[in-house]
């Protein structure tokens, strides 16, 4: 078997799609989203994200700013500025870039977004809600999981889905998703992680692989039933001689392998990846949404 | 092989018994822990538990109050008691018996008690701080769990536990602290509900079972392997002639079939029940304790 490839690129264009026409809507009603992003010191990585969040505003009709603070800013400096944007308007998505400087406690400053603005679905109000599977801003790589699930068809009801990795980010909201009683869940969900004594055990008996671990190789074709849906999170710089930065991106699955033996799977590059982004704006345009009605 | 039981009104009463200690400090400190019960309506059931909570309260030092209100209070009335009892600084836990009646949103008025007093922990900002492993008021059944474990030296880490049911008071929330990375948890979770396939395939490969689907017979002697622990949350009242009151009260375990092959099992009654209101006092006084320190 040679899997077929679950391309997110695809589906991230098609969200962006639907979001054009909410947009013009809103921008008609004189409601222009807008998304903050706050990031903190020079981490290389970081910028690079917040550029191409930024980006990818501007190409879809998002108003976005970016406001760059030096790395020794305090924390009391921080939480004045999340204050402000609490309470401007005209802002409808705050997004502090994390990491932070370890001298800024990241729980403090999350929870001090108030959460109709926690476009990143961080804040304890949005991750509780969604433990008790009520309305709020969904993470945006587990909400783009989802979207993949919907736009290839793939329904995770009475399926025994696993995912490797407990992270605050992907594993465990995406696992708490998984199991909620609602039409596009109701999996049945194990998480394995590092104490895990024997990933293949519950792997082998997996319909869907969800991989959030951070480690290539995580996931062989031999740990997995043909036919399984594999879905890859991963994306793990590597060396690479050949390669023209002398490095190239893989993922937790050992993607030659697995692709023989799984009947779906997401590359990467350019399966979960392209997601993140696209629900990120889709949150953004939700709470200009919902903030405009209020 | 005949199960050992494990029994919760011995470690209940060590738990009360710490508590002692606490409670005699706090009042040293000139801090009386006092624990506010709302009940609105006339079930039963409910008014039962709300007894039998405010009983253990008066034997255990702690100060308590029940406020009975009709079944047809209104929801703004019943906000306006939440809001004076957030502003009361004499109380340090509120606790509103569900359910409430049908008018009254359950959600709205969970959200409307300061997360601080929320002693039940099912306020959004107590949920997503047990979803992220930080420090909150963990729900009173399944932090009751947790202390027969520990007073039973049962180390769930890297075992393989499996959790039936999926409800916001116990499946959920035991299954989201079972996973997290700390001394007491780390297994490996797999949440089985209404939807599963086949329970007993991962049944039959766990170390640990919880049960709290709210059926009996849910769980057979064939469905588990030798050794096992099983935690029986459920509390399932079946027709018995031969009973004096022509009814008696069973957990969701085929009793009789699983302690021949489990090696520990919580009886019904007597196993988790009583740890639900021990935690509720353990809460109340956290509460106190931290209010105070305010």
């Amino acid at each position: 078997m040679i899997a077929q490839l679950l391309d997110g690129r695809i589906v991230a264009n098609a969200v962006y799609h639907d979001l054009k026409n909410e947009i013009d809507q809103l921008r008609e009603d004189g409601c222009e989203p807008f998304l903050t992003v706050v990031i903190v010191g020079d981490d290389p990585a970081s910028k690079t994200y917040v550029r191409n969040k930024h980006r990818a505003c501007e190409k879809n009709g998002i108003r976005s700013e970016t406001i760059e603070l030096p790395a020794e800013t305090t924390e009391a400096d921080l939480l004045g500025l999340i204050s402000e944007l609490n309470g401007n308007d005209d802002v409808h998505g705050i997004l502090v870039q994390l990491p932070l400087p370890g001298h800024i406690r990241e729980d403090r400053i999350i929870e001090a977004i108030v959460p109709e603005k926690d476009v990143d679905g961080f804040h304890p109000v949005n991750r509780g809600k969604l433990a008790a599977g009520a309305d709020c801003f969904e993470p945006c790589t587990p909400a783009g999981i989802r979207h993949i699930f919907k736009h290839y068809h793939i329904e995770p009801k009475g399926k025994h889905l696993v995912v490797i990795g407990r992270s605050q980010i992907v594993g465990i909201p995406f696992a708490l998703m998984m199991m909620q009683k609602k039409e596009w869940a109701n999996a049945t969900v194990t998480v394995c992680h590092t104490a895990t004594a024997d990933v293949s055990q519950h792997t082998k008996m997996a319909d869907i692989v969800v991989l959030a671990a951070g480690h290539p190789h995580t996931l062989t074709g031999d740990m997995i039933k043909p036919g399984c849906v594999v879905i890859d999170v991963g994306t793990n710089r590597v060396e690479d001689a050949q390669a023209e930065k002398g490095y190239r991106w893989v993922g937790d699955a050992d993607f030659d392998s697995v692709k023989e033996i799984a009947g779906m799977i997401t590359p990467v590059p350019g399966g979960v990846g392209p997601m993140t982004i696209a629900m990120l704006l889709k949150n953004t345009v939700r709470a200009a949404k919902l903030l405009h009605q209020k």
